[in-house]
C-alpha cells in the first residue's frame, strides 16, 4: 500500500478529512475542491472569515480526532436533482454538478460529513494517520483571476510515520540549504532595492557563473558551435515580427530612443536570426550552430520573485542551429548527448525526458511534423534514452524535448529543452542556397542546457548544500601554513596555482593549524594544502580533503595535474 | 620651418586662404571663425546657400590661384569702432569684437581680403602651397546647439609636397583599413536598423572580444582583482544619488517597471558601490579590487555613430578599487604597470601619459588633493614614466592619469584612464572599520585599460590592418592538406588543437595546396599547417607563416607549446 497511485488515494482522502475538520470548526465555510497533488494535497475553501496560519494547528488537531474516530468512508451515486438540493447554498458545487456528464454525481461520506466526489478513498478515516498541514495561500475559483477569491490549505500525508518524518526532515533540509541563505553565508550574491529581481554577483558568485560559462563554451566549441553576441535593446518592429510583442508584451520592458520605442530583449532568437540574415547563406554553411550567452529581461510580479530561482534578468546558455530538416537527427543527437554530459557533470544523475508532439493549433504541414517527430524518436531510441510522449503538448511552431532533473533532496526541476522551430524561418523569410542552386528554407533548433544560469546556480547550490565540487567551487584550494615560517613558500605556491587559473587563497590568520582546518571546512573549501617545515624542506605539499583524508608528499606539478583532472 | 607650432601658423593661414576663396566665389557668405586644429584647419561659414561636397574642388582651385598671386599677408590693430563699422552686417564678428578685451582688435589682410584675427600667419599667400580640402560638416555657432547652424569646411596644409603626399597616403590607408570595411570583409560584426548603434558580433568578432576579456581577466586575477557582475537596469534614485541623473540624463535610456522609472546603466560604478555596501567592511579587506566587464548604454546622436568607434552600447573593462589614501601609490603602481603591459601586448609601443591636477571647482580638502597628486607623481617617477602635467584639468572629484596611444598610421587615440575619486565614497557614505575600531572613509580608484572593448577592437583592427597577431586572431591556424589522403590525419590534429582551445579550422576545398595557401593568406590567418604524405608518415606537421617561411618536422606537442608561448 505505498505506490504513487495509492498515495494519491490517501492524500485525496486526507483532503476530505481536512474539509470535515474545517466544517466542524467553521460551519459557515463553503467547500469547493480538494485534490491530491504530486507531493500532498490541498483544499480550496470559501470561508466567511479568512483563515490565519495560527488556525492550522487547531484544524490539524481536529483532523487527528476525526481520524481516531475511524469513520468508515462510503461512496454512493446520487441523483443530480438531489445533489442540487443539497448544495442549493453552494454555487461552487452547483457549478461542478452542471459540469459532470450524466444524471448522477458521486458522493463520499464519513460520519456527518459528505462531499461531492468522483471517488477513490481509503476505507476509513483511521487509515489517515500520518499527515501534516503545511501552509495557507490565496487562490481563485477555477484558477481564474476574474472569479471568486478562495483560501487554499496545503498539506501532505503518508502511510507510515517514517515516511512523514523523512518528508519533514527533507523540508527542514531544504529550508536550511535555501540558496538565498547559502548565498548570503558564502557571500555569493545579493539583491538590492535599487534593482528588484536583478541579481548582483559578488566575486565568489561571479566565479561560479564564469565556470558555468567556460565549461559550456568549451563543450559547445568542441561540438562545432560558434558564439555570437547580440544587443540587449532592439526595436519594437523586430518583436512585432517575431510575435513576442503580440504574445509577450506584458512581460517585456521598453525604452525610447530618438522618439522610437525599443524593447529590452526577453529572448535571444531574433538577434541570432539577424546575424543569420547578414548575408546570403549556402547549404555548405549548414548546420550553422550559433550560441550566445544572452542576457534577457522578463517581467515577473514582485510577489513571485524568489532569490536566483525567479528573477527579472538572467543569462541563457542559448543556442540556435539553422539546418535542413534532414540534419535534425544528427543535430539533436549531439544536443541530447551534451545535455546528459552537462547534467551528469554537475551531479544530476536522475533525468526524466519528455517528447511533446503536434498540438491541435500546429503550424506547418503534416509531413514536416511527422518527419521531425520521427527523427526525434529515432534519436532518443538510438541513444537508449527512456522518454515519455506528451501527445499534443508541443508548441504551435514545432515539437520539443524537455529534460527534468531530480536533486539531492528529491525535488524535480525542469531545466533543458530542445525545441524544433518551423515558424521563425518562415516568419523571417530565412533561406539558404541548396546544392541545386535554388533557395530553400532552413529549420531552426533552439536549445538551452542550463536554461537560466542564475536558476541553475541556485539549484546547484541547494543540490550540493553549498558544498560545491572542486571544479565549480568559487575557492578550490586554501593554503594553510603550520607556522609563519612557511609563509614565503605558501605565497610561491599561491602564485603558481593562480597562474594556472586555479582558484586559491591563503589563510593568513595566526590561528593554529587545527583552527585553520576547521574554518576551511566551515567555508566549504573542497581542498586544503597543508604546509609545515617538512613540506618546505622537501618542496612538496600535503593535500587534505574535507573528509579529513590526507595525501602527503605531492609535488606542485602533481597537484596541478590533479586539479586539471577534475575539469 | 616644420615644427608643430609653425605648422599651426601655416594651417591657420590656410584657413584664411580658404575664406578668401569662398568670399570670391560666394560673396554673400558670412565669415565666422577659422582655427588650426591638431591635424589641419577648418573654417565655419554662414552661407546663403549650403555648400555641397562638389563645391570643394572649385574652392580648392581658387585657393591655388590666390596662392599663386602671392599676396603679402599683413596684420594691423584696428579701433573697435572702425571694426564694428566694417562688420555691421556680420553679427558673428560683432559678437567676437565685443568679447575681445581692450579698444582695438587684430586684422589680417591679403589682397582685397581681410579678416578679424589675433595674428600668427605666414608672410604671403605664396607660402601656402601644399594643402587639401577634406570634408564638409554641419556645426553650430560657438558649438552651441541652440545657436545658428553653420557650415564647416575641413582642410589640411603642409610645408612640403612630400608631407602632403604622405598625409594623403595615410588617409587612403586609413580608408582602406577602416574597421567597418575590414569588419565586413572578415565577417566580424554588423549593424542593423533594428538596433542603431548597437553592435552584433559575429562568431569571429565575438572570438576577438572573448580574447580581450580573457586576457584582461587573467591579468586582473594575477593582480589581486576579483570580478563582479551588476545589473544593467537600476533605479533612478541610485543615479540621482550618484549625480549621473543630474549631469548625464540626456545620454541615458530609461524604462518603467511597476510604475517606477529605472535607468539602463551608463556606468558601472554605482553597481560596484552597492556591492561594497552589502556588508560592513574592515581595513583587512582593503584594498578591495572589484573588476567588472560591464555593459553600458549611452546615447549618441545618430549622426555621430561610427562603426565600433562610436556606439550606443559597449562593454567596459571597468575596475573599482576601494582603498585608504595611503594605499593609492601601491595601487596606482600596479595599475600603470598593467596598462603598459596591455598596450604593449597589443602592439602599441608609443604611449603618452598625462597627469591632470586639481581644478578650480575641486571637491574635498586641499591636503587630500596634495597627498594624492604627490602619490601619483612619485609613482610615475618611480616607474620612469615620462608624463605631462595638465594643471587644473582633473575632474572635480579627483586627479587622474590618462594614456594616449599612437597607432601604426600615426593617429592618436585616448584609451586608458586611472581616476582617483574622493567624491563617491562621501556621496554614498562608504566606510571601513580602521584598526582603531573607528569608521573611516575609503578612496575609490576607477580604471579601464581598454576603455571600451568595442572601440579597442576597432583601433586594434585598423592598427594591424586586419592582420591580427596570433594570440588575438579569430582563426589562429588553418590546416591545409596536400591531397584528400591526409584528411583523417588533419581531422585528428584539428580535434587535438581545439581541445587546447586553439582557434583552428580545416580547408576542406579541393583546391591545390598553392590555392589553399593563397586563400589562407587572403583570409589573414596567421599560421598554416601544411600536411602531406611525409607529415602523415612521420606524425609531424609543417608550420607555415604568412611571410612564406616554413618550419617542417614539428610534432603536435611542439606546435601546442609554440601556440601557448604566444599567449
Amino acid at each position: 500500500m505505498s505506490s504513487k497511485n495509492d498515495l494519491k488515494v490517501l492524500r485525496h482522502s486526507a483532503a476530505h478529512l481536512l474539509a470535515q475538520a474545517v466544517l466542524e470548526l467553521y460551519p459557515d465555510t463553503k467547500l469547493t475542491i480538494g485534490p491530491a497533488t504530486s507531493d500532498g494535497f490541498f483544499y480550496d475553501f470559501a470561508p466567511t472569515k479568512n483563515f490565519k496560519e495560527e488556525d492550522l494547528p487547531k484544524i490539524e488537531a481536529r483532523m487527528h480526532e476525526l481520524s481516531d474516530k475511524n469513520y468508515p468512508i462510503e461512496h454512493e451515486d446520487l441523483d443530480k436533482t438531489k445533489a442540487r438540493e443539497i448544495y442549493k447554498d453552494n454555487p461552487f458545487k452547483l457549478e461542478l454538478i452542471e459540469d459532470i456528464p450524466g444524471d448522477t454525481v458521486g458522493f463520499s461520506k464519513q460520519g456527518d460529513f459528505y462531499d461531492l466526489c468522483r471517488g477513490g478513498h481509503v476505507s476509513s478515516t483511521g487509515e489517515i494517520k500520518y499527515f501534516k498541514l503545511l501552509s495557507l495561500a490565496g487562490s481563485y475559483w477555477r484558477a481564474d483571476r476574474t472569479r471568486e477569491n478562495l483560501q487554499r490549505i496545503y498539506g501532505t500525508a503518508f502511510f507510515t510515520k517514517e515516511d512523514l518524518e523523512k518528508y519533514e526532515l527533507q523540508k527542514e533540509e531544504a529550508l536550511k540549504y535555501d540558496h538565498r541563505k547559502l548565498g548570503k553565508e558564502m557571500d555569493l550574491f545579493s539583491f538590492h532595492d535599487e534593482g528588484p529581481g536583478f541579481p548582483f554577483f559578488h566575486p565568489k558568485g561571479k566565479a561560479i557563473i564564469n565556470v558555468l560559462i567556460e565549461y559550456m563554451r568549451h563543450l559547445r566549441n568542441m561540438s562545432g558551435y560558434v558564439e555570437i553576441a547580440t544587443p540587449v535593446i532592439l526595436s519594437d518592429e523586430l518583436w512585432k515580427r517575431s510575435g513576442h510583442y503580440g504574445h509577450y508584451k506584458e512581460n517585456m520592458y521598453f525604452t525610447n530612443i530618438d522618439d522610437k520605442s525599443y524593447a529590452i530583449k526577453p529572448m535571444n532568437c531574433p538577434g541570432a536570426i539577424l546575424v543569420y540574415k547578414t548575408r546570403p547563406r549556402s547549404y555548405r554553411e549548414l548546420p550553422l550552430r550559433l550560441s550566445e550567452f544572452g542576457l534577457v529581461h522578463r517581467h515577473e510580479l514582485s510577489g513571485v520573485l524568489h532569490g536566483l530561482l525567479r528573477v527579472r534578468a538572467f543569462t541563457q546558455d542559448d543556442s540556435h542551429v539553422f539546418c535542413t530538416i534532414d540534419q535534425i537527427q544528427q543535430e539533436v543527437t549531439k544536443k541530447i548527448e551534451n545535455t546528459f554530459k552537462v547534467l551528469n557533470k554537475f551531479g544530476f544523475e536522475k533525468v526524466k525526458v519528455k517528447l511533446s508532439t503536434k498540438p491541435s493549433n500546429a503550424m506547418g504541414d503534416d509531413a514536416l511534423w511527422t518527419k521531425a517527430i520521427d527523427y526525434l524518436k529515432t534519436t532518443l531510441e538510438n541513444l537508449n534514452v527512456k522518454y515519455e510522449i506528451e501527445a499534443g503538448d508541443g508548441a504551435f511552431y514545432g515539437p520539443k524535448i524537455d529534460f527534468k532533473i531530480e536533486d539531492s533532496m528529491g525535488r524535480e526541476w525542469q531545466l533543458s529543452t530542445i525545441q524544433v522551430d518551423f515558424f521563425q524561418p518562415i516568419n523571417f523569410d530565412l533561406h539558404f542556397v541548396a546544392p541545386s542552386g535554388q533557395q530553400e528554407r532552413p529549420v531552426m533548433i533552439h536549445q538551452a542546457i542550463y536554461g537560466s544560469l542564475e536558476r541553475f546556480f541556485a539549484i546547484l547550490l541547494e543540490h550540493f548544500k553549498g558544498n560545491l565540487p572542486f571544479f565549480v567551487a568559487p575557492v578550490q584550494i586554501r593554503i594553510l601554513t603550520i607556522t609563519d615560517e612557511q609563509k614565503e613558500y605558501a605565497e610561491q605556491i599561491f602564485k603558481t596555482l593562480k597562474l594556472q587559473n586555479i582558484r586559491v587563497e591563503i589563510d593568513e590568520s595566526s590561528d593554529p593549524i587545527s583552527g585553520k582546518i576547521k574554518s576551511a571546512t566551515l567555508d566549504k573549501i573542497p581542498w586544503m594544502i597543508v604546509i609545515g617545515k617538512k613540506e618546505v624542506e622537501n618542496n612538496t605539499i600535503t593535500l587534505r580533503f574535507k573528509d579529513g583524508n590526507q595525501e602527503p608528499n605531492l609535488s606542485i606539478n602533481d597537484l596541478i595535474d590533479r586539479c586539471k583532472s577534475q575539469n
